[in-house]
């Protein structure tokens, strides 16, 4: 089995210019900065409002990221979608321009579907777009897709697809469920799909961590990962979940889109793409008050 | 406002290739034969897997039906997606090519959302489209896209949209929901997302439904639409619902395909896109013995 990436990434937030339509040149600048604080590029996750993409979008910016040198390698871009084809086109663009991994969802519409009825799905998407180079990380999150992979169905995954199908990012919400995978398939990549049981998680075998709140507070979460097994990390993991639970405490996304514009003095950062909207000007205040309650600098 | 459309109308119910490509051709008959039993085509709809579907796949169906020589007036497609983007894309479409409506799914990914960030989208998507041909009816099925339309949401889009936003389909299920936006919006378009209650909703104001199983006992529903304030409409509905709650009791889509390949003597009919799944031998023979037990004649 190839090794899994392993480390800190975010889904990285998508800027958009005023007409609604992704901005590559802002989103280069994050990641180059990303990049630099060490955090791999997990671009079109939930939190980068992936699913308000088209895959026609999501191409562009990709290639836009790598023609602007950024490294495909630390790239983990989703590839999730509910038509097979759309998936297979995404799945094999990250893999022919060597993006480290694929961040699959299961397809998302129909509900319930059948364990049988995903793995059709997935054995379908690696056999079309048939490419070694395609590294898949199922993304499991059924909080919001409502479908997600049962321990069974993970099991079948790998086995029919050791080379290909390298690990999962856990956004369950339920580290008791994290836990249990990891369990399962020792030496499988898991990540946790926040930073907030990093230490625990790392100590039981996950590889790092997939998290939003990367978006904003990447050198902590880093720092953390680097040095879990050190003195002093249990102090470490409190203050990020001190900063998650803020962010946590109101709309995510739109709070980190309105922190980011404010340390870059950049308002354009602040916009979202319907359904998801802006913090209103009150939002925005209850969440800077409580930032700066908690000592948290605004200047990422 | 615009008169809204009538009738009886099915999310037809969309053939596979072996290679599980879209066949237009098998389409295309169903097509005319829907059509020949007065009813119209509400492609691309929940049950005809319109969300397995890609933006370009649709956009080539369409045009191959209309290509055909069926009356695009008599068309519904689906044009719901999570990307503003392809939503725009498919309605604009389905706008120039004069389809009588457009069936349009709120973004089903991300939620909880706000009606504000719902209408938000709706907005962009009528202005962007720009077209007055543009007639849209909302789709309303939160048991599987979990996101929906309120009362207040509603009538926002009507306010700002009257000769936009004509109607919708009601697939809450829950009939006393629907009942409640015929109270609160008389003369709207109210299709009722199966034909369980079809006389009484037709007695409250609806101007039909939209139902899965008109695809496979399309003339007897039909038939009750016309009569239903004739004598007799009592019995034809409880024996429709007989039909509908005999395939309800089995997986939905995989029964009404496996029911057509079966009168149609083609077995490629019985195909589903994965994660949906054809029924298997068991499976097929319970549904055909829970048929044949009711009366209702393979032969649609």
């Amino acid at each position: 089995m190839p090794e899994p990436l392993k480390g800190v990434w975010t889904p990285v937030v998508t800027p958009y210019k005023q007409n609604l339509s992704p901005d590559p040149e802002r989103l280069i600048k994050q990641c180059r900065w990303l990049l630099d604080c060490d955090c791999g590029l997990a671009i079109f996750g939930t939190n980068s409002e992936g699913n308000s993409l088209s895959v026609a979008e999501k191409i562009d910016l990709m290639d836009a990221l790598i023609e602007a040198g950024l490294d495909p390698k630390r790239m983990m871009p989703g590839t999730g979608a509910c038509a097979l084809t759309d998936a297979v086109q995404l799945a094999a663009h990250v893999a022919k321009t060597g993006c480290g991994g694929a961040l699959a969802l299961p397809p998302f519409y129909y509900k319930p579907v059948s364990d049988d009825g995903i793995f059709a799905f997935f054995a379908e998407l690696i056999e079309r777009v048939g490419d070694a180079r395609l590294k898949l990380y199922l993304y499991h999150i059924p909080p919001v897709a409502q479908v997600g992979f049962s321990l069974e169905l993970i099991e079948r995954l790998i086995k029919a697809y050791p080379e290909t199908v390298l690990g999962m990012k856990d956004s369950s919400g339920d580290f008791e469920f994290t836990k249990r995978v990891m369990a399962a398939f020792p030496g499988w990549g898991i990540f946790p799909g926040n930073e907030l049981n990093l230490k625990e998680a790392m100590e039981l075998g996950a590889i790092g961590c997939i998290s939003a709140t990367c978006n904003v507070n990447p050198a902590a979460i880093v720092n953390l990962f680097k040095t879990w097994d050190q003195p002093g990390a249990d102090e470490k993991q409190a203050a990020i979940n001190t900063v998650r639970k803020t962010f946590a405490a109101h709309p995510v996304i739109p709070g980190m889109k309105a922190v980011i514009a404010y340390a870059l003095n950049d308002p354009d950062w602040a916009r979202l793409r319907p359904p998801l909207m802006a913090l209103d000007d009150g939002g925005r205040a209850k969440l800077f008050a409580d930032l700066k309650a908690i000592g948290f600098s605004l200047g990422i």
